[in-house]
């Protein structure tokens, strides 16, 4: 069998060489470490990369992980050192100018690696570049979402059908029962601490797990991810208990109206502002506009958080390929919240939603 | 029923000041969130704090943590922001030398603080001075540390009194389970990704858990930790699957002598290097030392890796309410490896091994 060389990561590479010519950049430091792996494919936890100009690269990790970089990236040269960044520019030779990764390099790494630089070398800040490439996923990246994102739906789906998620039980018993879900089905590791918020936990948005027991009328928001092959997913889910109330009822009919305008928003050059506008204005107009206290949505794929961003300050048009979630919430304090997510793939007319779960009120 | 104020924070936070009067700091800016929740108790995953000479201390997170924090940190005031760093040093008024983490404050970030600050202030680069103070684990620490540690420990025999870990199941089923034992038993996240290598696999350090079957005479490594309110376990064990070979019972042993040697010589007043060596030296004379590829061990609190570091360039010595890991390991490239780690408290005499599971081969 004649093995094909893996050229995802070499594209990447010329795609960031002439993406990085316009500031006459002869080498890019790549250290943050999803962009060493989107770059090459190495997913251990310590290494760098450096890409030249004349799309030559090296890459750096160290003694635990040389076999699975050889493994991993068989096209490059590994340089085996504790201080990856360090080790590679003490390799640059000649005049150049070389860019590292502003956004993740701290002030005392910058103070490393200019002491390791030799005179000739100037180091230059650059920002969002890669980011700029990973903003539009590829076919298999699209792939991979999709992968992740059923794979979450589907724990969910089947933790409601197996009643574990019930009155009487704790929220941290009902993560451990969804996390094992994923994990069995594939899941590498959580893509965030998965939130169960239950009665008045979910007026908090970021509320973990705690050991509280579920009761009867509480409304529970579940917001959870599954993290496969480098990928994230992400969707939330709120359910009631036992029975609703005026006001869970009112809250929820208001998100889930909100939600779906948010969805329905998220067609190509939409403005990022506009798709939060479109939840926004159907929550504030509800009267509880004070209470929806976070934006609406981000992109999502290496990270679990990465751009676009869908706020009142949110930057941009959408563009087929681009990753989304559409997640409006009300959370009022000492009552309870309600949020509804779903991931999307924006395409070509209305977004491909990934996160297949129902969003019709469901009482358990 | 009063409440009493919870004045670790308080304290922490004094001991900070003094620490910086050496560096003429007025006030010190602390962004890196494990600081953040050290030096006030606010658990949230966007939040800053600012902490004045005079001992006054603001703190600032966004609108979806106001409810928490203001359970968690009743005794300061905070300020609602996204951009947290940046809202509270908009704050500070008059001539001022404020102090930044510059071990995690990114090159950018840098110059958005640098940007918000008036002109009569000056930013200061600190380093380590947090982690120092965190180097001697307080008593609600350690005792914090051995509760962890030994929830891990017992969902690890239970694992293997289960039967869970057996030939024909794969690595990640296998990491399954016991990120549920450990769930179910508190945990509120793994500290770090559960490593569970078999056959081939053991001699990467660092591998994950994969699909692979485990099969009748492989070595598997399991490396796995427990999180709970804040603080982190560390262990790892290597089981034989079957029967032992010559190989095998060969490297256990030597490890085993080896990480025997690294916990007796970890008693106060024993520099780093030479802990590293009393573990090295065993591998080394057994002829397997190129096969050692780490460093012997590192300390454990609210970080899963702090100082201090156990290696071949370790830097000063151990004191008492130290924590450290003894985790010597032999690794050779399509034969396996086996690792065996404790955690230890350093104490006066003898330390303290807080992850209680036996050592002794196990042969399942």
């Amino acid at each position: 069998m004649v093995m094909l060389a893996d050229t995802r990561f070499s594209t990447r590479r010329r795609t960031l060489a002439a993406a990085l010519a316009a500031q006459r950049i002869d080498s890019m430091l790549v250290t943050h470490l999803q962009h060493v792996r989107y770059l090459s494919g190495f997913s251990g936890s310590n290494g760098a990369l450096i890409v030249n100009k004349d799309l030559s690269a090296q890459i750096s990790t160290d003694g635990r992980y040389l076999t699975q970089v050889a493994e991993e990236v068989p096209d490059l040269e590994a340089v085996n050192a504790r201080q990856c960044a360090t080790a590679l520019l003490e390799k640059v030779s000649g005049v150049r100018r070389v860019g590292f990764e502003a956004d993740f390099v701290s002030v005392s790494e910058f103070e490393r690696l200019q002491a390791a630089c030799g005179e000739d070398v100037t180091l230059v800040p650059v920002s969002g570049v890669i980011e700029k490439i990973r903003l539009i996923k590829e076919p298999l990246e699209q792939t991979r979402l999709k992968e992740v994102a059923a794979l979450a739906s589907k724990a969910f789906e089947d933790l409601l059908a197996a009643g574990e998620l019930a009155v009487g039980r704790t929220e941290r018993q009902v993560a451990a029962d969804l996390e094992y879900r994923m994990r069995m089905a594939g899941s590498e590791r959580v893509s965030f601490d998965t939130i169960v918020a239950s009665g008045p936990n979910s007026a908090k948005p970021h509320h973990d797990a705690s050991d509280r027991v579920i009761e009867a009328g509480d409304l529970v928001t579940i917001d959870f991810g599954a993290h496969r092959l480098g990928f994230n997913s992400d969707m939330t889910r709120t359910v009631i208990m036992g029975h609703t109330t005026e006001f869970t009822q009112e809250i929820y009919d208001i998100v889930l109206r909100a939600q779906l305008a948010g969805v329905e928003a998220a067609t190509p050059g939409t403005a990022l502002v506009d798709v939060d506008k479109a939840c926004r204005d159907i929550i504030t107009e509800a009267g509880y506009g004070e209470f929806f206290v976070h934006s609406t949505g981000h992109g999502i794929g290496l990270d679990v958080h990465e751009a676009p961003s869908a706020s009142v300050s949110g930057q941009g048009v959408l563009q087929p390929g681009m990753t989304l979630t559409i997640e409006p919430g009300i959370y009022v304090p000492g009552k309870g919240g309600v949020r509804i997510e779903d991931t999307l793939i924006i395409t070509q007319g209305a977004p491909e939603v990934i996160t297949t779960t129902s969003k019709d009120l469901v009482v358990l």
